[in-house]
């Protein structure tokens, strides 16, 4: 393990103005999408080198471990990053439900949608 | 329709310093996870409106049609906003491929994980 995020990988990271970008965490086995959480290089880097998900906690300004308090942890099994650099999806073996609330997906506030009118 | 987004739903969001949150956009048919966007409240109102995904480009500064100029819109099927507010899961059925370089999903570059040893 190296001590900071690959140089490859760092270069083609497009960060909010926080140094962040988006992960979005997907069940390995169903597909599910079950939470999204923010990365600095050093999460990625982490959770890269590792294999369990860290991300940055922005409402308490430092690294959190997924599970490390609930005991809820995410083994990451592959991660891919998108085509402009600002997103990476997590595919996890999620232990125990990934939302603080008990769900097992944090996406559970349905909203209305309006369909598109037939064309 | 209305002029703005629904103040329930805006009291529930948590927008990062530019004022936006995630959009996260899955095949309402496969539940393939095919890319992320930004959006802020008026392109959040739009799309629950209207039915067709409609975000904030970051890099353009503008509101963004998704297919607007590729035709591979996206109708929206289902929204579902998440237990913190700073991100929103879509449900949308895609026209064609989701990714401007023509892959199907726009998380289409690997990157190497290290498993977590066994316990």
């Amino acid at each position: 393990m190296t001590d900071t995020l690959d140089p490859g990988i760092a270069a083609r990271l497009r960060r909010d103005a926080d140094g962040l970008i988006a992960a979005v965490v997907r069940d390995h086995a169903s597909g599910e999408v079950l939470m999204l959480a923010w990365m600095d290089d050093e999460a990625l880097h982490r959770t890269l080198t590792t294999g369990r998900a860290t991300y940055w906690s922005r409402s308490r300004r430092r690294y959190w471990v997924k599970g490390e308090t609930s005991g809820h942890h995410q083994r990451v099994r592959a991660a891919a990053l998108d085509c402009d650099g600002d997103a990476v999806l997590l595919s996890v073996e999620q232990h125990g439900p990934a939302c603080h609330t008990g769900a097992r997906s944090c996406f559970h506030h349905d909203l209305p949608v309006t369909p598109e009118p037939a064309r």
